[in-house]
């Protein structure tokens, strides 16, 4: 340790408060601090806090709503509106996964906080029937679009998943998966890497700190996947992979299609590098990002960036002027996600989050606040959209492809377990019965397709399917023809039909 | 009592298990039981249940989906698609409210037993900064409209409110609006009328006891309007009063806009003898019923009666095919509404709502069914569509209109009094940015237009506006100009701005 060049450092940069409680430390308190800090270039982040203060600054200055233009149809591919376009970018999109052409970049960078458990959302049991996790369940669905585009072009493929965890994560997550054998992935086609952190700030710039010894520490946005790919050497895995494309998500959704090969093809038949899949907003105060040009350049518009004069807006036929809302669902070509690593990712300025941060007082004591007394750096990955030579939207059905777990369950809740197993059951009952199937209540009795509200819970029958058995409702009807009527709860996965009559009279 | 003549009718009849305990009843329950019967006509009873079995059997048979259409533009009026239209429509509603010409039907029948109370809906206190009730909230604004109307078209009107209720809520909701001297309203102007009832009947057609000297009674559904507005000879106070409109609603519906003068006009100006206000459907498997053509005829298909794949039908835009949902807000002329009573009432098939009905056994022990012993049957307000001559259809936004009370609050509940209040808040408060204001927290920074969720659950910002200030939003700008900066919990009523700083600082 050389404590007098870490404290010149320090005082270059401003910092020198990080050393105050440095004499109450213990040893290993000390070097943890020590290696810590060694560690960090203090030049750099003074530049992000800067950059990041000023861009914050502007933004509150100039009003963003005038300068907002929604999405042309012409960019726009729509599940509702594209019907007849659809088996051909499914097609497409198989062809491009059975050339081993398309890899899956996970984020699962964050923890279980506002969920309330002390590890990777991932890792989350969500109380189906099969108790499966949302690893499994992505991880199956990527083992069945394997098998569905090796069945279509008869040649073996894979789909490298790549998933950035977080520093917090890392361990945990790895652990995870080696216990449950990657779900009948092939562990070298698991690629794990590391989201880099930002120290939190006060409003002067000064690095906060959380303990005496301890900096206040977070993950650097969902967009610090670029910097990280880079410090990773991903791109050049990807490389010598022969990936082209590469479909990007979040983990907390329960109902993605991941490398959806119809969102994948549609993409690559519009020559497109990069590409955002949405869902419709129909209420304008709805807490969603918006898709949207600002001066010529495709962005997404957080919600509250926009005054409700413009969320409101609506267009002739009557739906909102500014309706795709992100998913964070997104495409890239190869060429394009390199150029970003190499050349734009420095120039993408961290967004700042004003928060209260738990810190210590000259003396030591540890602090709540209840104002906001600092702030957190992020880069989010749709920050690259204003690179994209050509751009273009997806629009999806919510019920069909998002509902993403945020939060624990509690009353009038959004985002949650019980949200999520029911937008999935939900679902699945649907591929039942769109494949001639029915199901049977305790009398015998065939229930109505869509059910009853008892006592104002929306219960769904029931019902889920395996990835491994069906990717997106397709190859159902066999099963169905010889087994048209079922009982809930229903479980059809890769041993068979399970049914499970509850309260069976 | 002449017991031999009702053994007698009621032996004709196929009842005469209803006197099975005659023996067993202390002579007050005697009386009871035959004064109930004796005013009964079995023959009539009989019929409603053949019509309705044989009803319920077709529909079953005969598949509805084949034969729907939905509703064609040129019969449409929208919020959204014709604005340019809407000042216009609001103006000839406004007019005609001036003019005396517009009579408000409250559909208050039902009782709070889903809700969880043991008193009439109407009469429950949502929880709202004022604790007004639905009753109080819609008595201003009738209050509101007739002062709007008497401002635009200087003249001195009346909107009376005709309020049907049953055995069961008649003499509370009485009680409650003298109690609350009918919220301002004239009393004379407040007419309370009472739904009919019907005996439950098991599948074979036998009246149901629940006692031993007590029938199963339930009232005959809000389509009981018709055969009720008879009885009670509504339609010539009406015609005394000199309506020639009639607006329908039912009290559960926190945002109802009573009397709504631009649905009002918009049907008006289209010279239509019958109207049904919707909002869109945008999931397919929503629990709503929608309007729509049924071999040429228009009618509301329920959500029970239709399949999955009809359901999930959309049009070339992209949305919903049927995507008309029932909001149980219609508008009749005089001449269409005595028609009705008049003549059609009869034709009117009851529904059959198969049911678990509490009964005595052969010993008079009470059973409590675990499955659907009975029926109970209905009549629906929407069941005369058919027999417009010109019916349309309005569409409006559900955020702005429609919020309806009907379970008690519970986790992922829907229509609770939770939602109803949120509903109410969010829309004020657009309200009040939509006239220029702002609200502020307790940091003194405006709050951006979109709250952000906390934890998951979607906390609107305290703001309540009396109805007796502003019916739809209008008449706030002055307020605002002087006012533009306001903390939550805001109400502003008659009496001025209240501002209560909740946790401050």
């Amino acid at each position: 340790m050389d404590l007098a060049v870490l404290a010149q450092r320090l005082a270059e940069a401003g910092q020198s408060h990080l050393l105050q409680f440095w004499d109450q430390l213990s040893p290993e308190e000390k070097e943890d601090l020590y290696s810590e800090l060694e560690s960090m270039d203090f030049t750099e982040i003074n530049g992000f806090f800067e950059n990041a203060m000023m861009t914050f600054t502007q933004g509150h200055q100039e009003n963003v709503d005038a300068r907002m233009e929604p999405v042309p149809r012409e960019i726009l591919g729509s599940v509702t509106r594209d019907v007849e376009s659809l088996k051909d970018w499914e097609e497409e999109g198989l062809h491009c996964i059975s050339q081993n052409k398309v890899a899956v970049l996970l984020l699962a960078g964050g923890q279980g906080t506002r969920l309330g458990v002390p590890y990777p959302k991932g890792m989350y049991d969500l109380g189906l029937p099969s108790h499966k996790t949302l690893f499994q369940i992505q991880a199956e669905r990527i083992l069945k679009l394997e098998q569905l585009a090796e069945k279509h072009h008869k040649a073996k493929c894979c789909i490298p998943w790549y998933i950035m965890t977080s520093g917090r994560t890392m361990d945990t997550t790895k652990e995870f998966f080696s216990k449950h054998k990657y779900f009948g992935l092939k562990d070298e086609n698991v690629i794990f890497f590391q989201q880099g952190m930002l120290p939190a700030m006060d409003f002067n710039g000064k690095i906060i700190l959380e303990g005496k010894g301890k900096l206040s520490m977070a993950p650097d946005g969902n967009g610090g996947l670029y910097r990280s790919l880079g410090a990773h050497r991903i791109v050049e895995d990807m490389e010598r992979r022969g990936t082209a494309y590469i479909y990007v998500y979040c983990v907390d959704n329960i109902l993605v299609k991941v490398a959806d090969p119809t969102f994948i093809g549609f993409c690559v038949r519009k020559g497109a590098d990069c590409g955002a899949k949405v869902v419709e907003k129909t209420n304008p105060t709805e807490a969603v990002g918006v898709v949207c040009k600002v001066d010529g350049r495709y962005q997404v518009v957080e919600y509250s960036e926009i005054t409700l004069a413009t969320a409101e807006k609506r267009s002739p036929d009557g739906r909102l002027l500014f309706n795709a809302s992100n998913v964070a669902n997104h495409f890239f070509t190869l060429p394009f996600l390199k150029d970003i690593v190499n050349v734009h990712e420095p120039q993408l300025r961290h967004h700042v989050a004003r928060k209260k941060i738990p810190h210590v007082d000259t003396r030591g004591n540890l602090i709540e606040p209840d104002k906001p007394n600092g702030i957190k750096m992020e880069k989010f990955v749709f920050d690259i959209f204003q690179f994209a030579k050509k751009f273009v939207v997806y629009e999806v059905l919510r019920e069909d492809e998002f509902s993403p777990l945020k939060n624990a369950d509690s009353q009038d809740g959004k985002d949650n377990p019980t949200t999520a197993r029911h937008a999935l059951m939900s679902l699945h009952h649907r591929w039942i019965l769109n494949a001639g199937g029915h199901f049977i209540d305790e009398n015998g009795t065939r229930m109505p397709a869509i059910p009853s509200l008892k006592d104002g819970t929306d219960l769904p029958i029931k019902c889920e399917i395996s990835p491994l058995v069906s990717y997106g409702g397709e190859g159902l009807e066999e099963i169905v023809k010889v087994h048209p009527e079922f009982h809930p709860t229903l479980v059809i996965d890769e041993r068979g039909i399970h049914e499970q009559v509850s309260n069976g009279l």
